[in-house]
C-alpha cells in the first residue's frame, strides 16, 4: 500500500496509446495513458471504461444509435464510456489520461492491430 | 454518457463525511466527498478503495500488523486501501477526494455510527 503521485508516474513514461498499470483494486486496473493524434474506434463488450484527463484536452468520438458525436473532455474532467458502445479517443495535443477498467480490458477492444498492447507494464 | 466535471460537482454541496455518486462503470461506483476532522476506524470485508485527493492533504491512518502508520496523501495523488485493512481517513483542513470503490461498500465499513451512509445522494 503506497501513495501514488500521479505527475511523477507520468515523467516515467513518453510513448503514446501505451497504458501503464499504476495500481489495482477489486477487478480493476488504474492506467495511466499520453494519446497524440487519434486511435482506433473499437467497442468492449463487457467492460465499462472511465477516462480522466489530467492534462490536456480529450476528444471522445462516440457512435450511438447509428450517429457519431464528439464529447470534448477537459482536464479535470471525465467521462464514461459503458460497454458495447463504439468510441474513439483522439487529441489534437498530447493529453494525459488516467483509465479505470477491468482487468479483462485490451485497449483495442474488438479490434487487433498494431496498436494492440496485451502485456502492460507496470509502473 | 455525458461529461463530468469533478471541480463544478464540489460546489454542489458542502456536508462533510457525505459521499456522492458521480459516475458508476461495471460494478462500482465513482463518489466525490468531503472531509474535515476525523472519521472513524473501519475495514470493509471484501471492498477493495481508491481516494484520490483532488483537494487539500489526506492523512491516511492504517493499521496492519499490529501497527499504526499514516500515509499522507496530497493534491494530485491517490491511495488504494485493500479490502481487510483497518483505515481511518482524517483531515486537518477540508480535503476533495474522489473515491472509487465497489457499489456495496457502506462508507463506515464493519462499523455503524452517526456517520453511516446507506443512502447516497447522486449529483
Amino acid at each position: 500500500m503506497q501513495v501514488v503521485n500521479v505527475a511523477e508516474k507520468f515523467t516515467r513514461f513518453s510513448d503514446h496509446f501505451s497504458p501503464k498499470i499504476v495500481g489495482e483494486l477489486n477487478d480493476s486496473y488504474v492506467k495511466l495513458v499520453k494519446l497524440k493524434g487519434e486511435f482506433v474506434w473499437h467497442h468492449h463488450d463487457a467492460e465499462d471504461e472511465l477516462f480522466m484527463v489530467v492534462k490536456g484536452t480529450l476528444r471522445m468520438g462516440i457512435r450511438e444509435d447509428g450517429r457519431e458525436r464528439e464529447e470534448v473532455v477537459h482536464q479535470g474532467e471525465f467521462i464514461i464510456v459503458p460497454r458495447g458502445v463504439e468510441h474513439r479517443p483522439a487529441a489534437d495535443e498530447e493529453v494525459h489520461l488516467m483509465l479505470l477498467e477491468p482487468k479483462t480490458t485490451l485497449n483495442t477492444g474488438n479490434v487487433r492491430n498494431e496498436r494492440t498492447r496485451d502485456e502492460l507494464e507496470r509502473i
